[in-house]
């Protein structure tokens, strides 16, 4: 199949899962009291994700002063991780925690709001969302599958991932069986790379037998605790796969709308407030962990040659053109949208953070 | 005075002014409403703060369903815009919106929450707040003052300055009238500097008339607005004075400890969440100005040599290392806190998104 057909053909998701909501259970209990549901896609508190999905349904439980009490339910308790989405958008759940990542197969549209190949950084995601026009293309996607939708966390830049051997040129790439997800394996792919998808313990699993020669899962926390380094110890940077990699609330319509307009603020200002806590939480975590990778596994830490850097960096690029010429319209929308924003802030970060990372980096003599 | 002393004996600030709140006015409107005044440090609907103080009041009140009711009272209005601190410690009014910059005569310990040379970037500094100790440490020093504090904002790096002349060496620096702030006021006297300050309207003024060399404010949003590209053409980065810089929300402690859990929760995330949505706008806003500046206002984007910024490098480790050692055991323990974590932060952050903005600069083909 054709890759730029691939690109262009990939489901568009009209409203037909949709159409069946309005079945939903929210029982009255005392007065003005609401019970909501939260599925998740990951196993009960789960460090990271599942940890976070606890934190959004006290936050919002909390700052509804019990009137909305969520209560929440892991991966296959109610429904398997990757069906919260059909489950909330049929109406058998109020809301989920979730990633974008997953829905590609129903809107390749949903991955550039998880995160895009040269993309933005978890601060630059926002920054798009909130005040440059992201949200309201967010809303209108997932409008067409009855979900009003928030970003409600963060994972930080995803490294570039674990390889076996190391990474001297373009060539090197060609042939090995790599695992990562979404816009990237679409970019892999075309540079010749045998991309799989599966989970993180499967990923180790891979490595360690020889069906895998690489892989990326997210950073240095999460990477730790999935043991990556005894089967890989070349650790592969920059971060150009995935710069930031979004965590999502998704919430049905019916019920969204039945809120009042302070509990509908909870809903809303418990995501973004989780935003900050746990895109802060991954990052300090993940820099807890990297020294303990080099010191204590003998990682190595790699940065890829600035030639494979521009190579991929010229086929995300045609991955992106290609999404600029979707058929559907509206994924070519958030792909304007997002390029628009991406030029924007890239020729302004380089400049402030950017430039604090390089000068921070110099020699001179500050405590520690 | 010597300056190693001067740092060491800055006002510590015990409880002398929060020894006399108590008398809060908190008048009973329908059941269970409350009323609250927050003042501010800024002009009504000022862009930037004054918009985000109005935010932060709408957000509270939304989330309270109207049981908490916040009214903004602008600079002048009921205190003066420097004055709203011991407003509220004193329970004139029940909360501020201002910046930790403006506390440093109380002690110098109110400095390092705000921004510090060559320190933290903005999401750094909420996760120091969140998660590095920051927050406890926060609230310890302003408990001496009867308020509980939040940040609730960032304005993002704050540019190195706008000056009229090229910088080419240290001794280029010597001399020079410069207008600054906060910690970066003390890095940059010992470099021979000869700051001041003042004002964003007074440093247009005083830059025009010649009784400045140059200055810093904010960002290039900001900055535009005060009109100084018409009087020093040469806008300097890196971003080392002030890598970013909070905005901050201080409650009257009687009053936060009054509410109940929601409102309290309420108070929190509505000033978390508007971390991530001021951030998000300063950057944002910062970006579309940059271009304007350079395109339409022939303003030169110059970066300090190497050794430049080596040089004040060394003179801000000094002056974090007086700060390790100061006589106030609390100011000794929030420096020591911050360098932990800019340690920990500094170590991971340039391989994380500082290797994606170098990435993205590289010379490849992606559609804008």
């Amino acid at each position: 199949m054709d890759r730029r057909q691939f690109l262009k053909s990939t489901a568009i998701g009209t409203a037909g899962a949709a159409a069946t909501a309005g079945g939903l259970a929210t029982p009255a209990l005392a007065q003005g009291t609401k019970r909501w549901t939260m599925v998740t896609s990951w196993p009960r508190n789960l460090p990271g994700p599942g940890v976070a999905a606890n934190m959004l349904a006290e936050r919002i439980t909390a700052l509804s002063g019990g009137r909305l009490e969520v209560e929440v339910s892991a991966a296959g308790e109610l429904v398997p991780g990757r069906g919260v989405f059909d489950a909330v958008s049929e109406g058998t759940a109020q809301l989920y925690h979730s990633v974008p990542a997953y829905w590609g197969s129903k809107s390749i549209g949903f991955l550039l709001f998880g995160s895009q190949p040269f993309g933005l950084t978890a601060i630059e995601q926002s920054g798009w969302m909130n005040h440059g026009g992201g949200q309201a293309l967010y809303d209108e996607l997932y409008a067409r599958f009855n979900i009003k939708p928030f970003l409600c966390g963060n994972s930080g830049a995803q490294w570039f991932g674990w390889f076996r051997d190391e990474i001297n040129s373009v060539d090197d790439l060609r042939g090995l069986r790599f695992r990562t997800t979404g816009l990237n394996s679409e970019v892999l792919s075309r540079m010749g790379m045998a991309v799989q998808a599966m989970g993180g313990a499967d990923m180790f699993q891979a490595l360690q037998s020889g069906t895998l020669d690489a892989g990326e899962f997210i950073g240095p926390w999460t990477d730790s605790a999935l043991g990556y380094y005894q089967v890989a110890k070349n650790y592969y940077y920059p971060c150009i796969g995935e710069p930031s990699s979004a965590e999502e609330c998704g919430v049905n319509m019916e019920a969204f709308n039945a809120l009042g307009d302070d509990l509908k603020q909870a809903v809303a200002l418990a995501c973004q407030s989780l935003y900050d806590q746990v895109l802060t939480e991954y990052n300090t975590n993940h820099a807890k962990a990297l020294p303990m990778l080099v010191k204590e596994h003998g990682v190595q830490l790699r940065q890829l040659p600035d030639e494979v850097v521009v190579a991929i960096g010229n086929t995300a690029g045609e991955v992106m053109r290609e999404l600029l010429e979707h058929e559907d319209e509206l994924v070519a929308r958030i792909a304007r949208s997002f390029v628009d924003y991406r030029t924007l802030s890239n020729g302004y970060m380089k400049y402030a953070d950017g430039s604090v990372f390089r000068a921070r980096d110099m020699d001179f003599d500050y405590p520690t």
